[in-house]
């Protein structure tokens, strides 16, 4: 009889690999109400509590528990040496005995949202997506206005609509007006897009009063997730003057189930984009020591097939000047908080972060095995991945973020 | 020696006896932490827990409580049963001697936040309102947006920074950039505003998917209370093209410490005015047996100094429109949502309720006895006070919402 191999004998390059360690909350199936912290390696997760409880970690109590929430909350070095711990633990072969009886295969558990999402933001950050939404637009007008690259565009979304990968998404109904309609009419999307992104979530809160600097990033900042800011782009057309967009997000965002800490995406930071105006002190980081940017490459499919890939390292704006904006007037963060960076797309066509931009507004429909693609149609699955570099040469896995679209009620 | 008199021998016509009973909550002084459900009468707090404990109450567990949220979510029958019971312990005499060591002066309680804001929604309600900015900002455009008459316009603000009355606000800093400016300067808003608002608050949560129709108002939505939202008009007004205002209002919004159950306005119930543009069915309220607007007098006091009295009765969409308008797309409710109606203001000059109506952006200054003023200065203290007509030819008293002005950091 062969050796049985351990969960904890992965491939060499797994994505998922001891240099990764992403969080999450699971369950196991018949007790969805005991939801635990789970720490993801290679194709199983690991039950933080109990794992830390077998070991003796002083941080049993913190990972013993049924949300993100208290170790988001406890702060950069308890971040740093919970990380420690678990790389020991997954990478000791000492403790596989004590391990590997905690470990589940990722296909039998339920993934929750591993956090209550505090407020939700929404920012705008990439030039090349919001030129082209400009163009598509107004294409009479200058593709970019006159604030975008003197700060971070963003808006607040609606935090209670925040689901986990693998959640269906309704299609939404409202009101849309094409300028030909001489009133406006009342029915589902017609116009349902995704936008590829990656949200940030806040772990140590701050003062209201109190603004926090472009370098106090790391202090406040856990980690990130994929996410897909679902837009209903017809009835975001007719609403969204003058106040923003409402309800054409506001039914659902999906993020991803695994949060990556920032520290698994040292190897991935990089300088983002030449900055093309003076920028105020409070969001200027030409000299920061850690460049801003993340070199995460996201790939978008529909229905199983590549349609995008959109490069995050092209974005102009940076996590840690959105941070930054976002807090300058004295607004405080929560436990929580989550904001995303927007729509991703990159200099090349097949670099879009949404149908909009890569269909043009329904102009260049994709080619996909079932059909023509404008916008989405019921039953549609859309998933994000992503991948970052790791260190010496390893990949870092972000977690999939995955949603299908079922009929307006 | 003169009898003593109880604290629940109002005076006649006491604008909070026993016809309004708002809840807050409050804490006594020395003990911060015990946070308790208390009803105002009169001048007093009633320990609800405590009165509902010493009476035996079967609503005893759900007023025993540190925040007002449980008791939001227990809904509309829950909600009617508590009220009768507080109207029958405070009226009857009988209940005195149990109730009258439960009682604490207001002037020596600490009023706090009542429950947790779960997301934080603000509309554009007020016809006049929503015309004076667009004549002040779009002086040659016209004053409504074309969808502005077919939907209740809306947008989400940031929950963690709303605060209850009584707080603080710090003078927000940001970028502004006048017309005139070659590039946007940072400094202290020099347009710092209010936003005279009823805020309403959602009890029972819905499901994600499933709208929430109009006549459902009353199962959903708890209570209201006044809201201001304080608004830094310079901000503003440079970032908000395209996605709408995000640091012009994020840094704080105060409400009352009482929220008024919906059950104490019966009589204030009002028709909104009469519309102008045919609704869409899920908006029509015209056959409705429960009028949708509400009959309440808003006063705007600056240091004392009376500069406004907006009508909420003008208002063109009611709170049950905008309560459709947010789940019509599915969005979900959850226990602790809030809602701003937008700022109220009535067709006269001294019924605005911002200055930069009442001031038209600064041109017009306000004569106050220490000085004039187009914006708030630093030290400046604001309060919003309203009553509305209650049974029997009373008034029923919303809770103040007040707050200085602290100078920026």
């Amino acid at each position: 009889m062969p050796e049985q191999s351990s969960p904890l004998d992965l491939a060499e390059g797994d994505p998922f690999g001891p240099h990764n360690l992403p969080y999450g909350v699971f369950s196991t199936p018949g007790h969805p109400e005991d939801r635990r912290i789970g720490v993801r390696v290679g194709k199983h997760v690991l039950d933080a509590g109990a794992a830390a409880h077998a070991l003796g970690s002083p941080y049993a109590r913190l990972l013993a528990q049924p949300s993100l929430t208290p170790l988001l909350a406890a702060g950069r070095t308890a971040w740093r040496d919970v990380r420690r711990a678990l790389t020991a633990w997954v990478t000791v072969p000492s403790h596989r005995p004590d391990l590997e009886p905690l470990l589940y295969p990722l296909d039998e558990v339920t993934l929750h949202l591993p956090y209550e999402v505090a407020d939700y933001v929404d920012f705008y950050a990439s030039e090349h997506h919001a030129t082209n939404v400009g163009r598509i637009f107004r294409p009479d007008g200058a593709a970019l206005t006159p604030n975008w690259k003197h700060l971070p565009i963003g808006y607040h979304g609606r935090a209670g609509t925040v689901v986990v990968s693998g959640t269906d998404v309704v299609r939404p109904a409202g009101q849309r007006k094409a300028p030909s309609d001489p009133v406006p009419v009342f029915g589902p999307s017609v116009k349902l897009d995704i936008e590829a992104e990656v949200g940030f979530v806040v772990g140590v809160p701050s003062e209201q009063g109190s603004p926090v600097a472009l370098g106090d990033f790391r202090e406040h900042v856990f980690g990130l997730s994929l996410l897909n800011d679902w837009s209903a782009r017809d009835i975001q057309a007719w609403e969204y003057v003058p106040l923003g967009p409402f309800l054409g997000k506001s039914f659902a965002t999906s993020v991803s189930a695994w949060v990556t800490p920032l520290e698994a995406l040292d190897a991935a930071r990089t300088a983002p984009p030449a900055r093309d105006a003076e920028l105020l002190p409070y969001l200027e980081d030409a000299d920061d020591e850690e460049p801003g940017g993340f070199d995460i490459r996201i790939s978008v499919e529909i229905n199983g097939q590549a349609v995008s890939e959109p490069p995050f390292a092209s974005m102009y704006w940076t996590a840690a000047q959105q941070l930054a904006q976002m807090t300058v007037n004295g607004a405080s963060l929560r436990t929580g908080d989550l904001y995303g960076s927007g729509t991703v797309s990159g200099a090349e066509p097949g670099q879009r972060g949404s149908l909009l931009e890569l269909t043009w507004n329904g102009r260049d429909p994709l080619d996909l095995p079932e059909g023509k693609r404008t916008f989405l149609e019921d039953g549609d699955t859309v998933t994000l991945t992503a991948w970052a570099p790791g260190p010496h040469g390893t990949r870092v896995g972000l977690g999939e973020v995955t949603g299908r679209i079922v009929p307006a009620p």
